[in-house]
This record gives C-alpha cells, structure tokens and sequence, in this order.
C-alpha cells in the first residue's frame, strides 16, 4: 500500500501512462532510471544524431576551466527535444501509436513531436497557441504535423488538446513531465560520459526540468561523484522556481519566468521535481545580460548557432556564483549542454538585403 | 636556361621566396605540388586544426546530391586561412623567423597570419587599411600582431609594408599568391578525402585562388576523376574574373569583385591561376541573392555561423548552373568547403537588447 501511494505519488493520474506501462516499470523509484534511459538510448539509435563534444581553447581560458560543450543544437530538429519526443513515440505498441500522438507546445517540442510521428509514420497532433513564431509552425508542418491552433492559455491549450485526444485515440505526450520523454533526454548522459569520461560536472539548462532529471538519473548512476548543476534564468522580474524549490526542499508554485530563454518558459513538473530535489548538486542563477553575452560568444568563438536557453550553460559557468562557488573549485572537466540552436536569424540577414 | 626562365614566370620577382627556397624545391612545376602539401600537412599538425565534415539530410533532399561540408569554419580563427599562415611561418628559418613576418590584409589571413606568428613566438606586423572592420583588427591584437594602419589603397598598402619589411627585415606572407600559402590550404584536401573517399566532386569558392589552387593540386593528385569546381560571385556589377580567365584560357585582368562575400574582395594571382587554368574543371557563377539563401540555409539547417563567403560553395551547388550541368550530372558525393565563419553579428544581437 505504502509502495502504491509511493508510485501513485510518482504517476499522479493526470499523466497518462496507459501505453508506457512496461516503460514505468522500468523507470523505478522515479519517472526514469539508468536502465529506462539505457533502454531508451538503443531505441533511438537508428533514428536520433549522436551528437558532437566541441570544446575552445578561447573559453577555457576565459572560464579557467576545461570545457566541453555537447552539441544537441546539431540534433535532429535542432534541440535535444527529439530524443525526449522519439522516445516516447517509439515506446508505443503498434495498435496505440496507429493512432497517433499529441501535444500542446509552442516550442521545440512540438515539432521534434512531429518529426519523431513522421519517422514512425503516425499522426502528430499539434496544439499552437495563436501568436506563436512561424518558424515553430514550419517546424510542425515540414514535419507532416497537423496543426490546430488555439487561444494563448493553459486552459484553453489543455482544453484543445484533450478534445484531439478524445476525437482520435491518439496519445498525449507531454514536454517534460514524463516518463519517456525524461528518458529519452537522459541519453544525453549516456553519451557525454562515453564522449568524456574525465567529466568532473555537467551544467544543464533548467525550465520543466526533463533534460536536468533525465541527465541527472543516468550521470549519477554512472558517475555517482560527478556533480549536476542547474542552470536557470532569473527571468526579467522573478526569482525563479527550481533554485527557490531547491532552497526550500519542496516544489514551489511560481509563474513561468519572463526570461529572452524562450525555451525555458515552463515549470517544474511532478516526476522531474523529485529527481532534481534528490539528484541535483546546485542551481546557478543566470541574469538575462550574461545569457546574451554567453550567446555571442557561442556564435563568435565557437561559430555555432545557439539561442538564447542554449546558452544558459555557458552563461552559468562564466557566472561570479559559479566561479566562487567552493564545492565546484575542484571541478576542472566542465560539460555545458548547448540545448538548441532554433532561433529567429532574420534580423542578421536583413543587414545583407 | 629554359627551367629558369619557367621558374622565374612560376615565382616572379616581387615575391620574396628567399627563405623558402627549399620549399619551393618540393613544389615542382608550380607553386605548390602534393608533396608540398603533404609536408604542409605534417608542419601544421601540431597547430591547426583537424576540421570536421558534417551532413545535413534536408540539403541533400535540397540538392539531390550527397552534401559533406568541410567546416573550415571550425578551423582556428575561424577560417581556413590559418592553414596557409601556420604553413608559412613555420617553414621559415630560426634566424629568419626571428625577424617575424609581414602582411598587409583587411580579412581573414591578417588575423590568422597573427595567429600561426604567435604560436611561434615570432612579431607579426600587420598593414591594415583605415576602415577596416574592429573585428578584423581585434583578431590581430588579440593574437599579439602589431597593426599599422594606411590609406586604403592598394599602393599605399604595399608601400606601407615595404616600409616595415625594410626596417625589421620581416619576412613577407602574401595572403594566396604564394607557395607555402597555397601548400598550407591544399591540406584541406588531403583531410577531405581521407575523410571522404567517395567523394566526386569538390566545390570550393575562390578569389585570389590560393585555397583553390591548393586544393586543386592536391585532389587531382590523389584522385584524378574527381572534379574540383570553382565557386565564384558575380558581384554586383561584373563579369568574374576566373570565369573570364578560364573561358579565354589566359589570365584577364579585371577590378576586384564588389560582392557581399567579402572575403572573395581579389584578384588570382600568377602562382594560383597557372594550377586554376590546368586543374580547375569548371567555374559556377554564383548571383548575390544565391549566397544570401545559401547562407541562411547553412545557419538554419546546420546551425553553423558562415560568413557570405563561406556559403558560396553551396550557393553554386544549388544554382541552375551546376544542378544542369551535364557534365556534373554523374556526381553524387560532393564536398563543399565552409571555409569562414567570421562576420559582423551585431544586428542579431540588438535585437535581445
């Protein structure tokens, strides 16, 4: 009874797992686990990039450290979101993915969503809110996503969804709060510490929470002395969640932070607060300024494109609280997630017209 | 009487070869040979960088070809061009190296000839016209070079560093039109193929034709069906002097090209154009807008930063020229060279301001 009150806790009931069953079994005491996300990584091997470590001389020298940069921006779909999103669609039994996947996103999940469903050659249901960028709808679209757009809010984005849902059988999966999808994130793990075996640290971007609690579960498990570092944006106005969450060892409830991170304008969830509660050494806090000037010197010294939540790695380990920080002097093997590279370009090229 | 008369027409007077004269041994009939290069590429390892070659599956759909781009972007300093500066300064003898080396240039060699003289420990005295882009000249004094500034003209600029050669007795690196300059770019040849033996077809873009040249000689030597095609920008208003040059099969002398692929701003030389008339297949015209649309595609599809010059390969590969080219019908495996990804990114970056 103790133990189903425990998963029940872990699978609250608003996240459908009906398909995933043999998946959560594997996942354990939380969302994930090292063999979920071991599992995961052979599932997405024919399908996702294994993706470069780049590192630079300049920023080493810069941070004083040894850095390498994981390259997910080089992803399939340009954002890490893909291993998440093909995860979970090549999770499904035959007879439930026939009948497609669906989300609600305006962000890199939607169309990584798409392109996984395309791959699989299922329907991906996509709920946009109005407004949205249209490079996120070509995203959708290129991908053989079925758009349905919707009034910007929560409510009404839920609301949509769940009538698609209804309508075509077709299975919810979530951005970051669940299961599949934080194993498929983790993979990411997997192949920094192959890649890198010498890593003292790996400094993760942090909004939902999916790519930290899934990179935090597989990186412990290998390397139980490594440390895992949160990086999150202040936002314009706010002290953000996870660092607040972290302080006060519960899951506080704030608004989604107003930050030029568009990728990191979400919330922690109930499977990945636990693991980043249990999991996570520290959270640095990164102010909009050192996001931008951690972005140009992506684009200038490492000639990669990378926005604004990508560079939030990187932004976090120039930072005085990083720097001074006594637990992580002795970290000299830095790994930084640049999480993604899908960012509006048109104001360079209007300087060409 | 007449070798010396053809060595005198490959290495006319106004190139300073004197210290490298055992260099010039190993070039053979032109300014540079395989073996130069392969000695080029053993004198550089220890310094320049192995680049990588990436794939983008959306250009190959694009292109109805196998794209491998060569990201010499990823090069030190950002651009090919330290291959042939590195070369240069590290064929030098101690005692004339002591004396440092010489330039004059408002683009990528200034900086990466800065570059290879420091990795020496050499001075690197730097002629750059007034005018010339803060991050050119930054890349130079970052790199401990000593600029001196003059009137922006082509006798001024030459006047200005034979002032210097005079007093320091420097050594002069012209920045194409000259052996161990075009040795050193050739090595990207020799890479590319290792990395890719398949390939049918190089495409690089050119100007002075020292990365051309060398890349010319050193794959038609390694594997003599390969194509090697010239990618060249119309300019705004003008005919291309290499097109010209090659249809009438004698050097014709044209002002430099006013393109916005600013690193393509010369004229061949009389080292580069005898390899570029014997061993360059064919030269595809690329128009301004083409380099625009192809750089736009390489930042939003592979997420790398290219300067205009650096999209002109793929721009010639998706122009009308080369897609109906009967002659290039049969090639499927092509290599593109990114060779730079140094430009001004200031108006992306006001916009998080």
């Amino acid at each position: 009874m103790a133990l189903l009150r425990r998963l029940l806790l872990k699978f609250p009931s608003e996240v459908r797992c009906g398909p995933c069953l043999k998946y959560s079994t594997a996942a354990g005491e939380y969302g994930a686990s090292l063999e979920s996300i071991q599992e995961a990584a052979t599932r997405i091997r024919p399908y996702a990039n294994r993706t470069p470590v780049m590192t630079s001389d300049y920023l080493n020298d810069l941070s004083s450290r040894n850095l390498f940069f994981k390259c997910e921006i080089f992803q399939k779909g340009g954002a890490f979101k893909f291993r998440g999103g093909c995860n979970a669609v090549f999770s499904l039994s035959e007879e439930t993915a026939a009948k497609g996947v669906v989300t609600h996103s305006s962000g890199n999940h939607a169309g990584a969503l798409a392109l996984a469903a395309n791959m699989r050659k299922i329907p991906a249901f996509i709920v946009i809110p109005e407004g949205a960028p249209q490079c996120k709808l070509d995203a959708v679209t290129e991908n053989g996503g079925k758009i349905t757009q919707c009034f910007p809010s929560v409510p009404e984005r839920e609301k949509t969804a769940a009538i698609i849902q209804e309508k075509t059988g077709a299975t919810m999966i979530p951005p970051y709060n669940y299961g599949p999808v934080i194993s498929g994130q983790g993979t990411m793990a997997l192949e920094f510490l192959e890649q890198v075996a010498e890593l003292d640290a790996i400094v993760v971007p942090v909004s939902g929470g999916g790519m930290l609690s899934g990179i935090a579960i597989a990186a412990k498990a290998l390397k139980p002395a490594i440390k895992v570092i949160a990086a999150e944006p202040s936002g314009k106005n706010e002290a953000p969640d996870v660092a607040l969450s972290k302080a006060r060892g519960e899951l506080v409830d704030l608004p989604v932070p107003d930050t030029i991170a568009d990728g990191l304008r979400a919330k922690l969830g109930s499977l990945t607060w636990p693991i980043i509660r249990d999991h996570v050494d520290d959270v640095v806090i990164v102010k909009e300024e050192e996001i931008i000037v951690a972005m140009k010197l992506i684009f200038e010294r490492m000639k990669v494109v990378v926005e604004p939540s990508g560079a939030v790695g990187l932004a976090a380990v120039l930072s005085n609280q990083f720097q001074v920080c006594e637990d992580l002097k002795a970290c000299k093997n830095v790994g930084i997630i640049l999480c993604g590279g899908n960012l509006d370009l048109e104001p360079l090229f209007q300087t060409y017209k």
